[in-house]
């Protein structure tokens, strides 16, 4: 169990084995509400919805589900439309708490809606891969996607509660796994270098789904994101290191039209931001081979880029986190610990944008 | 001025003759924005935008306006999508102020797109119409329409400054500033007594655009206003004494599909919660007599309702104020003094709706 406190509105994230099963009793400690919403995708209720639904009824819950198609691509206001129909044609109240039952997509979304709907209901995390386990489901951003970006639309809600069951992880594909171990190797980077080392060698145990390493380093990387959104919950200074190796990131998963996965475009994005780093003489050649190393053990892309460089550099500037027309970069100085640059010089950028050709 | 003093985030609600062309001014006093988004609507626009303009050039802004169709069938979330376009296709940033320039439509709308677009930037209400300087513009509620019902999309998000001009009022219909008095009336009986008194008097002043007394009352209930929301910030305890005839009108305004303006439908509400309360044996008649007479002098309807009754009370639980499946309604105990009662039997919400067909 990792407690967020965050502003008025502490939260735990239980990491537990087998949790989904006791999702139901974990939310009846926290609220009396007859009935709960539940927004999955039709990837994902298959597999996990009648758990999630024996659980919540066996703790007295009455669901109302909205089902929404999987993928980036359904990240849309259109979605979120549909997903008010649902939730208001049931005619849930203020007190009905919404589960996000999904992975960072879903849980986006259900915490948008869960956000807006009747001017904001409270809100359950249940991730179902690893990305949103130790990334999207604790720091209570949530949005959709804009035709020109990312995650140009949403608002911050935390949720009341998170329940994290790495059981779960053996239905995800391979791919998603290595997907969420991105933002695992971001989390090091940004403030653990003792961490990293131990990361470094253990990636093989992620890989095989190894329960015991997964339950250990899903905690150590909520427990790290946590500590990092408590201090600053709207992003106005030190949250936005956790946006190392999304600036590239971003805007290299808009220009591929989401053919990328989102960890993928972070391992590209945090290679990106090393080799920018060591140009910039902020970090030494030795330490962009760890960290490149270490993506690449997770089997995550570090080159083979085939997008237009032009585009990508020009879609970094549409980027939210953009102030006063400069591009900000989250740039390690050593492994463990970042800074934050808007002073990089435009050649640079291209270069190393370039050099993820390769 | 009149200094609300809401959460971590006071800001000013400056009431004023001749402040539009002074809007500029204010705002720069906050922001060292460049460009600034303008909201507003196809009616406000020719009247009020090129007085915003200039004064907004004169302090260095550079404007991005988005123009959308009048009126509360509009305030839908494909109008909030033609919003958030026209924003993010100038590229705006989290330090790019929105102004919503018109009346509480704009106003819903435009804090609705500012609470979201980059998960939220600052927010200015220039308000045109008496009711949005008298309500809307204080307290922090956006929102949009569902099919379901009013407002029942939507978040919390308090401007960063309110410009009022009393001067605007001279473009508005009487319609609409008879509609403003509802909400007037409104505070006085939630809160005011000795008010209220004046009001019953100073009504004709009122209806003859008489500015001294308009930039007065103004004054008086953006104070009441900013007094409730300020103790309750989130609707949790007595900022739902603001409901007082919204229960009631809310649903008349839906089941006459806005054919009744927002400031009738409270009108009415009124009247049925005046009727209620006395029914329930709460209010004496002398006051329901006085409250209905005060609401006459306004020349806003007091009955002559020909919608379906039946409709209109099935409505009402629909209204997101129900709680566990109750209504609650907000009904006075004495003029300047409500209560909420969740405790109303059926059969006496019906009579009091169908005695607004008399």
């Amino acid at each position: 169990m990792v407690q967020v406190n965050v502003l008025d509105s502490p939260y735990a994230v239980t990491v537990e084995p087998g949790s989904l099963g006791r999702a139901g009793e974990v939310l009846r400690g926290l609220t009396k509400a007859p009935r709960v919403g539940v927004v999955t995708d039709d990837v994902v209720a298959p597999l996990h919805l009648p758990a999630l639904r024996k659980s919540l009824a066996a703790s007295g819950f009455e669901p109302v589900v909205a089902t929404v198609p999987a993928g980036e691509r359904h990240k849309t206001l259109q979605t979120i439309s549909d997903i008010y129909d649902a939730l208001l044609a049931a005619k849930i109240e203020r007190s009905t708490p919404v589960i996000a039952l999904g992975g960072g997509v879903v849980g986006d979304m259900a915490g948008f809606a869960a956000a807006t709907v009747l001017r904001g209901v409270p809100f359950v995390q249940v991730p179902t891969t690893l990305l949103a386990m130790v990334d999207a489901s604790v720091g209570g951003k949530t949005g959709i996607d804009h035709a020109v970006g990312k995650n140009l639309i949403g608002a911050f809600h935390q949720p009341m509660a998170v329940v994290v069951d790495p059981e779960v992880l053996r239905t995800l594909s391979p791919r998603e796994l290595r997907s969420g171990l991105a933002e695992c190797i971001k989390h090091d980077v940004i403030r653990d270098a003792a961490h990293f080392e131990t990361l470094q060698r253990s990636i093989p145990r992620a890989l095989r789904l190894d329960a015991e390493y997964l339950a250990e380093l899903i905690a150590h990387n909520v427990g790290i994101k946590a500590k990092v959104v408590s201090a600053d919950p709207f992003e106005r200074a030190d949250r936005a290191h956790l946006n190392f190796g999304h600036t590239f990131g971003h805007s290299i998963e808009t220009v591929s039209n989401y053919r990328y996965a989102h960890g993928e475009c972070v391992a590209l994005g945090m290679v990106a931001a090393c080799r920018l780093a060591h140009r910039l003489g902020m970090l030494d050649a030795a330490s962009v081979d760890r960290v490149i190393a270490t993506i690449a053990a997770a089997e995550l892309p570090t080159g083979g880029l085939t997008l237009d460089v032009g585009a990508i550099v020009d879609g970094m500037i549409f980027d939210k986190k953009v102030k006063a027309g400069r591009v900000r970069f989250v740039l390690p100085d050593r492994i463990g610990h970042v800074v934050i640059r808007d002073d990089v010089p435009a050649e640079a950028v291209r270069e190393v944008v370039e050099s993820l050709r390769a």
